[in-house]
Formats: structure tokens, sequence, C-alpha cells
């Protein structure tokens, strides 16, 4: 018989009606002659106020005890959840991580899923039971209580589905798909009907943020068929799945704005091998999470290095780089944080030539600089003055026609 | 190396200033060479809003689910009790039921202990952690999470220092001891020093409700010294122990009033074998909790039977005992429920005589009618007039010298 699993952000199971809401989605799956497994997250603003609760104990608590905390915010929701359906005259059973023996290592607040025991959950769904199963979180081989880490949820439910060989994982949330851009920036972006793992993963790390990279990258790794929807609305929203065929024609599927970034240029280091990586080594050691990266040679004695940060690791960085200048004989440090990282992103870009080329023709139209360029082999970014990254993403949509279906686009060389 | 169990109710762990200074008495306990074991209840009304959430989507919630959704509220109060011991420098590990093998049997709501693992609570009191457990929660052979029913973080405790097999079980609540009566209605009543588990068990299930009889039968069946005491004061409270030779010299250790009852007397029911197993077995159908029953033969054909139920219950057993009525031809039926029963308790009865005598005396003398009367080995109640409790209760504390420490009243004879 064939399984959807759904999950549930906290938004969409907040209080009692929502939760109400999300559970006649479930029959409804049921009615289409699905077995159903729902993935819960805590209700609403729960998670914060435990932490709230946590902090006022102790301003550092331990992560082990932080799990133990954490996890029963979604505890409560699937056992509410269970409640719910059961009031509708579905049967329904709830687990914890634990219960279905969501296995992971011990690093507590990020752990990894290890495996899972789809034996149990089997058996109760075909006892014509919907499974609820907490999201978030799993245990360790010592039973203790483990949390995935930001967007546990989603990973959880996609793991669920892998292991459960779902036909769909179902990702409700408070938008109804991914957009070729920004709507607040760009009015005319369109709702993408399918985008591939590798796009969205790009998307995702660029700023899109409506499904956690984790989850996408678990679902490329076992095929599971990702849905992401709205919970208010029932239009049909995007779909992640494999690269078909016919994406490779689309060369742009989408494009995006990144802002609170800065951005470092080490001008005039010794060209040596080992420089860049005493570099890096000093900004890891400062927890500092480095973006693109930049070098080039200006001589055979000298070289450009510069890499990009979030806002937020802008000073972390500049004092991991200042104590390290010296050492690889660093002429001149500049620092930019008034910059934003526009990109293009489509897997057609690996089969298709003048992308580049048609973006910086936009930018150009537009009159924006451009700082710097990188790409990867699906994207193209550019760094631009964050004072005009908004007409530049306007003046790059229009460039690829993404307020068009991608079938109506103009037919890429 | 000796080890103290430390249980904390929900109004001792209400808030973290509470949560503190609870922690601070497990501190001290280690400071006097003990290794500590908390249990821990739910925080303040922490359960009643869970309950709320719960009926508001199901009025009528599977139980495996409530329990699935009440047992979050002491893991809450478990990991929060552990920061706040880290906070002080502390190692501690909270546990929940499931983390222990607090094994129960399946009866959600109100399941009983089967077994422990002190195992895994013995390693980490020997790293010189103290030991967190959540109260009130177990788990099924499945791994399905059971609650203990009322009262149950005081049996998880006793149940726990019984299988660590520790010197004493501290059961912190909001008053200091145990009474010799209640000292709202008898102002001078005295703070008992010690008590029996059997006196305890009389004279909990007669309304003094500060431990719960499970937590003392299990103290009683695993011979664990149990020391009531207040949270917020330094006194020491009132410890349940096992009968010791002295406490035979004291005939009757406390007073107590019980009121919301009432009493359902059948007049001229025949005499016949069976009659009154019918009339009970109406009144289990109807799941009415009979307290105690009197039957009197008035002649060779007939019997009057009266027996008491908690006011609560009275509709359900009137309307049980009119179905039955024609069927024993019951000739009469008298319901009170204006009444209230005074007890008096104590195991010096066992082996003293005079102690009904003088409590009748008692009730004579401030002019108090009795009703009925019914006695244990250890206990003697009567039945009188809701209006004239109060005085009868002081009558009786008067009488039995209830205002002096045990060794100074009156020798009995």
């Amino acid at each position: 018989m064939a399984i959807i699993v759904q999950k549930f952000g906290g938004t969409s199971v907040a209080d009692s009606d929502k939760i109400r809401r999300a559970s006649r989605r479930a029959i409804r799956a049921l009615e289409k002659g699905y077995q159903v497994v729902v993935v819960a997250s805590a209700r609403g603003k729960q998670t914060d106020q435990l932490i709230a609760d946590a902090l006022d104990l102790n301003p550092n608590p331990p992560k082990r005890e932080m799990d133990q905390l954490l996890s029963t915010g979604e505890q409560q929701t699937v056992s509410l959840f269970a409640m719910a359906l059961h009031a509708a005259g579905q049967d329904a059973i709830s687990f914890t991580g634990g219960q279905i023996r969501m296995l992971t290592n011990s690093d507590y607040t990020k752990a990894r899923i290890k495996s899972v025991d789809a034996e149990r959950i089997h058996r109760e769904l075909n006892k014509g039971r919907v499974v609820i199963v907490a999201g978030f979180q799993g245990i360790d081989e010592n039973d203790n209580i483990t949390t995935l880490g930001r967007g546990g949820s989603d990973t959880t439910a996609v793991a669920l589905a892998a292991a459960l060989k779902a036909d769909e994982c179902e990702i409700y949330t408070d938008v109804d798909g991914i957009y070729t851009a920004d709507p607040r920036i760009y009015t005319n972006a369109g709702k993408m009907d399918k985008i591939s793992y590798d796009e969205i993963l790009e998307l995702a790390s660029l700023g899109a943020g409506v499904i956690y990279t984790r989850a996408v990258e678990c679902g490329k790794n076992y095929d599971v068929r990702i849905h992401l929807r709205s919970s208010f609305e029932e239009t049909e929203g995007t779909i992640i799945t494999h690269e078909v065929p016919q994406m490779e024609g689309v060369v742009v599927s989408g494009a995006t704005v990144q802002r609170d970034m800065a951005k470092i240029a080490l001008v005039g280091v010794d060209n040596k091998p080992g420089n860049a990586a005493k570099v890096f080594a000093g900004l890891a050691k400062a927890k500092v999470v480095v973006n693109d990266i930049v070098q080039t040679e200006v001589s055979s004695e000298k070289a450009n290095l510069s890499f990009t940060v979030h806002a937020s690791d802008l000073t972390a960085a500049k004092n991991a780089v200042e104590q390290i200048r010296d050492e690889v004989h660093c002429e001149n440090i500049f620092v930019r944080d008034d910059i934003a990282e526009i990109s293009v992103v489509g897997v057609g870009m690996r089969t298709h030539y003048g992308v580049a080329d048609k973006m910086f023709g936009a930018l150009a139209k537009a009159e924006v600089n451009i700082d710097s360029i990188t790409t990867s082999e699906i994207r193209i970014s550019c760094i631009v003055d964050e004072k005009q990254a908004e007409k530049a993403l306007v003046s790059v949509c229009e460039a690829f026609e993404l307020d068009k279906p991608a079938e109506q686009r103009t037919k890429a060389s």
C-alpha cells in the first residue's frame, strides 16, 4: 500500500484549530488510499519558551539536558495530534523519536540520523492507524535523547519517507511553494512546479530558506520526492525531485538575493603554498563560517585573497585575519559590509552556454557594478552594492523571463 | 556509599527560584556525604494546562496519548533541575522513566511499577553525579509511556529508594509534616516525629492527604524510611517507618475528620445469602467506590445494610441501589449527605483497651450524637452530623491529649 509522509511545522500546529486542520489533511490522504505518517514540530513558540526557561536557570546549559528539555515540545504536539484524529473517528498512535528507535549519533543539539525502526511503523499502519512521529528528535545508543538541530523536523520527515519507501514527503509550511525569485522584490515571480535537489540546495544555501539543506540532501541521497506546499491553501506546491530531462531545457530556474553578508579582502598576500590554509585555519578556529572564496594571483610573489561571511561573523572574521596578517605578509585588508549577492541557479547551465553573458548584460543594463563573481556548476553569483541589490535582481529576473512558466520561456541555445 | 532520594512536588519546582532552592537541598545532602537521587514532578500548573489542551481537542482523549502528553511535564522539570545543578557547579544527569527502564504494566493513567534499572542510576551516582528522575511515569514492555496516576511521583520516589536501597526517601511538600489533627480545626495539634506505615495508611484514606497511599504501601512492603518535610523550612518533618516498640505505648497517634461523604442505608433487606453481593456488584458496575459497610440483622428474615460513599458518587450510588431494590426486597432506603466521619488512629489500639470508651465519652461530653460506628484493628470511626464535626474533633483531640508530644501523654492502661 502506498505511503505518504506529511510534515507540519510549528506554525501549522500552533493551536487546537490548526492541529485539527492539519489532522484533516491526514484524513484526506487516507481517503485517497494512502497509509499516512505525520511528522510534527513543537507548537508555535513552545520551543522559544523552553529555551527561555533553560537560560533563566543556566546561561550555558549542558547540551544533553537541552535536548532532553526541547524534545518535549514535539512530544506534546504528536500526542495532541493523535487525540485530534481520534476525535474525528480515525485511529492513530503517536511516537517519540525514541519509541521508533530513530537512532542518531550523540552529537547533542545537532545529531545525525543513523537508522530508524520502520517495522514498528509498518505494523501500526497495517492496523489502519495514522502514525504520528515527533520531528527533530532521536536517541543515541544509550537512550539519551538527541535533537537534530535547525530544520530537524524536515530531516525526520524525509528520513522516514526514505525508510518507509513513501511515495511522497509533503512538507506543509506557511508559503505555497518555491518561487523563481522573492515576490516581495520581483512581483512577477512565478511559483515553480518542479525543482531539482541540486537547484534547491544552491537556493537554500543562498537564503531561500523554505526547506533545510540537510533534509534536501537526505531526499537526494534516498530519492525521496518532496512536495513543499501550504498548510492553509489547497493549491499544489513545488515538487523537489531528481533532475528530469525537461529540466535541462530551462537554463535558469530561479534567482535570489542574499543580504546580511560581508566581504573581507586580503591584498598582497605572499603567493606561497600553505598561506591560504593558514588564513582559513584561523577563521575556522574563530568558528567563522566562510561562504565564497576567491583567490587571484597578482604576480609570481603576491596574490589577493577574498571571501564572504555572514554579517554577524564579520567582527570575529576581522580579528582572526588581523592575527594572521603578518605571518602571511598581507599588505592590506579591505572590508565591505554594504554588499549583497545576486545568484541565478539552474541545472540547465551544465549543458548550455551564454548564461553568464546574459546575467552580466542584465546587471549592466540596470547600471549595477559587479564587485566580484563566483560560480558553481549550476549557479552564478555576483557581489553587488547592497543599495543596488533589488534593481539588480529585478533586471536579472526579467532577462531570464522568470515571470513566465518554464516551458514558455525563450529556448536556450 | 549511602543514598538519599529527594522528591519535590509541583509546588516545590514551580519556577526557576524554586528549582534553584530545591537544587540546593540536593547539594546539601551531597555535602553530608550522600549520593543523591532527585525525583521531580511537573512544574506548578503545567499538567493542568496540558490537560486543558488535550480536552480542547478531544473531550475523551485516548489514555495512551494522554500519558504520552502528560509525561512531558516531568521531563521538562528534570532537565531544568539538572541545568540548575550544573549552574551551581554540580554535575548532574536527568532521566525520563523510560531511560531508567521504570517498567510498568500497560494500564495507562494508573500504571503499576514492575521493576526499575537501578544499575544505570548507580553508574551515574558513582561518577559523582546527582541523578534526577522524572516522577509519575514509566514505560511498558513495548516502550509505550505510562503514568502512575495521582501521587505517582511519591510512588516513583519510594520505589526508587527501595530499588537503590536508599537510607531515606525525603518527600518535600508545602506542609512540614503530619499533625495529630488538622491544625485549622484543632489549633493545639502537634507535629508527629514518627508515625507507622499502618497509621498513615489509615489517615491517608481518611483524608489527611499529605502522601499517597500507594507510596506508603510501597514503603511498607520494601521497608523504606520516608521523611515528609517542608520545601520551604529547614525543620525536621515526620518520619514514616515500621512500627517500633515505643509506638505501642501511644494508643492514639492522630485524629481526623472526613467530610464530603454520604451514607445510604437499605432498611429491611431480605436476610439471604447473596443479597449483599448483589447490592455491591451493582455499585461496582456503576463505578462507585464504597467506603465503610455496616450490616446488622434485625430479625431472622430481615437485615439493615448501610454504607458510605464520597459525596460526588451519591447520585450514581442511589441509582444503582434503586435498580437492585426490588430484587433484594428492600423496604426502605435512607440517604444522608449531611454527615462527617471522625476517626482516631493508633497502632497502640492493638494491645490496649478503653479507646472506644474514651472516644464515645468525648463525643458525649461535646453533645455529639453518633450515627454509626466502624472500626479496624488500629482505627475507630464515628459518623456524626456534619454541623457537629468540628466540635467533635476538638473534643476527641482533647480526650486523647493530642496537643502534647506522645511521650508526655497519660499512659494507656
